[in-house]
């Protein structure tokens, strides 16, 4: 049977914008299935402590300037969105509704749009019409997006899966998780390679 | 003009024991001096708000499976020596102590003997009868050793190390500075070794 990597993400965070454009690849080079789970970090940076990184003292100052030279090395764009830090709950949302109504292929372009926008464009992917305008653009209708960010249903699928991350330990973003091995942190996606080719060590 | 990186840690960071271990060799492929500087983080962990990482809740649990994998990863021995978290005076003093008055290749291989000591045998590196073993095997005799950990002069050397590192920005162990690029974290030396292939990017 195929493996499969869990991948949680906060949308409010820098290096899972450069982990969302390259986890498929590794996906597909190990035949693992990529399944995406955007969540909401707040709850669980309560338990560890935690504040958000570019609003810490030097660390703050480091993380901005490895992000700029990380997308360098990347060879890719990088900016920060328009407000920083934020709550990403219109897009995670919007993600869980695409998904489970229309198709999951297009929730995870939609999540890639979404980074793109705030993380190459600079847009405020806090503010619902700038999610609604991504979610619009790919072929989901106005009522729909409507629908999903005011949806009971959809309001409780995100509840859950931030409710079944934090069981699962996962208390930072990029997070994976292969067969209950966690790894953190977009600097550890080789070693997650190297973890899939092997089959652990 | 060779480059140089200088290297801080904390004799209380396991990550610093991995990088301890390999740091000289990526010097030597570069042509790189490596400037060893042991240093005490609780300081600058006041300033950013940071705990001893194995402390921390979720994150401690992650960081010492990782720690295992890690070393089963590079082939390694690894446990956690006997107190920890713990204070690393006495250890930093003597690297400096020997640096200045014997020799800086035997100050490093007593710190290389320091990390051995606790994160492969499990002894208490914290403990100054433990460090002075360690020293007095590497041909420091027992009345230096003494001067060593009492000295003013060593004192203040330690003093301003610590002031130093923490104007040079430095707020975790390992750190690794070239010519002002700063790289935080062991699983950042690939990052470092690239960087000096290609001279930055």
């Amino acid at each position: 049977m195929a493996r499969r990597i869990d991948f949680y993400f906060d949308f409010s965070s820098p290096y899972a914008y450069f982990a969302a454009l390259e986890i498929n690849v590794l996906g597909k080079k190990h035949d693992c299935e990529v399944r995406w789970h955007p969540i909401l970090l707040g709850a669980v940076f309560k338990t560890t402590g935690a504040k958000p990184l570019l609003q810490m003292p030097l660390k703050g100052a480091y993380a901005q300037h490895d992000l700029e030279r990380t997308a360098r090395m990347k060879g890719l764009p990088f900016c920060l969105p328009a407000s920083v830090p934020f709550v990403s709950l219109a897009a995670s949302r919007l993600f869980y509704w695409i998904a489970e109504e229309q198709d999951v292929a297009l929730a995870q372009s939609f999540a890639r749009n979404v980074f793109k926008a705030g993380y190459q464009m600079g847009m405020d992917i806090s503010a619902p019409v700038v999610i609604s305008d991504i979610a619009v653009a790919l072929g989901v209708s106005r009522d729909q997006v409507e629908e999903a960010l005011t949806s009971p249903v959809v309001k409780t699928r995100l509840r859950e899966e931030v409710t079944a991350a934090e069981e699962q330990g996962v208390f930072g973003s990029p997070f994976f998780l292969v067969e209950g091995e966690a790894f953190w942190g977009y600097d550890r996606l080789q070693m997650l390679d190297d973890w899939l080719s092997r089959g652990g060590w």
